[in-house]
């Protein structure tokens, strides 16, 4: 490359594994840190460190020869990547906008100081203290750090007794009538150029409070869906920073986006990109990472994506309904090489990609009936690694 | 998955590099022989064995765990892939099928037995024996077995005088009046189901005779790419076995199609399936290995690739343009990962994808003007490994 560049990645779950399954084709080195010796990058990623990316000094030598240093999970040392930027090297995201981002008070805040709409919400210390504000009950009480995939909220309304566990500060957000949880992926390149792919549209699975299946595009507007790429271009602005901003949103019963929250790197509601767009979340996120031009964001026609989640209890994953996932033109499988399949854990997902939406459903409805992953029968040798 | 298979690869060069790419996302173990420890393949197969695919007993040890054995490159040793195949091992492609094309004299016999057009030819021993043949001059004498990438191939004439070095047995094939050389990846399921895609042109670079830029689809009319793909489409099922069937083809000046030589495995001509179409021929012949499903065909749009090889001598190397080719729309590079360029060796290739040819166009000759592979200035440390 006229620019070569070594990039070291703080976390090695599935994110940073599809992350590299890109890089790869550029031939562009990845060192990986993660604590677990298993994880799904931990095969693939040019030197792989056991270690805690939340652990200064443990980050500060993993990431010493690196020129990028990126993230795929957002509990990671900020202040090992304050000094890492200070060094000279290239952090993304911005250390700066991720503690802004990891305390979803510190979040809130922003997006009231950049007019970017988000739901009424007070920042308080202690459970008792929601009595104080009842205009905004029924709400959802979020702890302002550390949460993480539906943890650390719940929801909440005058009577509420709060668990012992549940200590703050926290974020009490007024409950919204929902109609549709959008999400739409902003890309703001090295040069300052922001683009945004089209709205999705997630559905959530009640019992386990993950995302079951996407939707791409969302079904919605056009008005909305461009309110929507603009809304998410507008947080992305407003952070200032290169990188990728997966933002979600609540589409509300009077047609209003309201911001719900941002992540600033690749994100499950991105996953869909790979095979459904010319350059996908992870393509975007490398050209971010190595200073080159933004990628193509445009769709090759209506897509979806479900999500495997592990079901049927602990053991090796196995696979099921491959055939019938596959037979369906258009679909496609990844797994993310976890080693152990447990009930809710994400194992892998389905993307579909059809000219017209009905075609997807079709093709989502026959995944959803066959593609399981269950633990192998037997405790025979897994081949699978 | 439902049917775990472990994947055996005779060669280690950048077509099994793009599979392996394809194959990590569904995690399936892929692994490969080749006599260079530093092979593009090396770093990423599960289990990396160095050694002699041509080597009966190499071949034997190494895939002896595996369930499914494949190829990218045709001289491997067939002798080993019959024993294999006689174990109860999927081998993809059938020996059978392998040993008729690694032999253009038998390849071409094929054509003739199954009514598929070819040029007119005969075999012969020796060089003196075309004066028996004065129809077929002028001709391209072909060396039966053992070519590669235009080696072996000398056009001849009444008058030629073939170095002692260029031994028989040959094919002696009359020269075509070509308007234009294409190429289809005719795909053939485990189920016997045979698809294919678009055809695409080939422009040469005569310098190197090596394939300069591809157009898909290539620029012929509806008939004649439908022709082309049926064409292709008998060459697979004359064939009958599972797996990827690259077909060369001449378009004549009075408009016929006369198939050249086929190749039963991944294909340079089939690159820019990767993002230019929705299952890439990588992922077809993941499909077939596995007993999967064929994968869909279909184009996103039109699409160019541009290979890129070595130019300005050996070293260490490095790409210089990167910044000028992905800042067109559509733009993709990929690197093969090799350690030294050389001046025509192939290193990596740009895909383009766009709505329309002319934007294809204008890419392509950005790409061309830009992005070169060169030995990097100094012997400095090479970050790319």
């Amino acid at each position: 490359m006229d620019h070569p560049r070594r990039i070291a990645l703080l976390g090695g779950g599935q994110l940073g594994r599809m992350f590299i399954e890109n890089a790869l084709r550029y031939n562009v080195p990845v060192d990986v840190l993660d604590p677990d010796p298993l994880c799904p990058c931990a095969q693939l990623a040019t030197r792989f460190t056991q270690g805690k990316f939340n652990d200064r000094d443990t980050v500060l030598r993993f990431a010493a020869e690196a020129d990028v240093v990126g993230i795929e999970i957002e509990h990671v040392s900020t202040d090992a990547l304050e000094e890492l930027e200070q060094q000279g090297k290239t952090v993304i995201p911005s250390p700066v906008v991720l503690r802004t981002i990891q305390d979803k008070g510190l979040q809130k805040e922003f997006y009231v100081r950049h007019g970017i709409p988000t739901a009424p919400f007070a920042l308080i210390n202690d459970a008792p203290d929601m009595a104080g504000h009842p205009g905004l009950l029924p709400a959802f009480l979020k702890t302002r750090t550390g949460g993480y995939d539906g943890k650390g909220v719940m929801p909440v309304d005058a009577d509420s007794r709060v668990p012992g566990g549940f200590t703050g500060p926290f974020v009490l957000e007024k409950k919204i009538a929902v109609d549709k949880e959008l999400a739409v992926i902003a890309v703001r390149g090295a040069d300052g150029t922001t683009v945004a792919y089209e709205p999705v549209e997630m559905v959530f699975d009640p019992a386990l409070n993950l995302v079951d299946t996407l939707l791409a595009p969302a079904r919605c507007s056009e008005k909305v869906a461009a309110a929507a790429r603009k809304l998410a271009m507008r947080v992305a602005e407003a952070f200032g920073a290169p990188g990728i901003y997966a933002v979600e949103m609540f589409l509300d019963r009077q047609g209003e986006l309201l911001v719900n929250e941002t992540a600033p790197r690749a994100h499950n509601s991105g996953h869909f990109t790979i095979e459904a767009c010319a350059s996908s979340q992870y393509d975007q996120l490398l050209r971010a990472y190595m200073g080159w031009p933004v990628g193509d964001v445009r769709m090759h026609g209506a897509a979806a994506m479900v999500n495997l989640v592990g079901d049927g209890g602990t053991g090796e994953p196995l696979l099921a309904g491959v055939r019938e996932t596959l037979g369906r033109a258009g679909t496609f499988i990844h797994l993310y090489g976890k080693h152990e399949t447990r009930n809710g854990r994400k194992m892998g997902h389905v993307t579909v990609v059809a000219p017209a939406p009905e075609e997807v459903d079709r093709a989502v409805a026959v995944v959803k009936t066959h593609a399981k992953v269950v633990p192998a029968a037997k405790p025979e040798k897994q081949t699978a690694k």
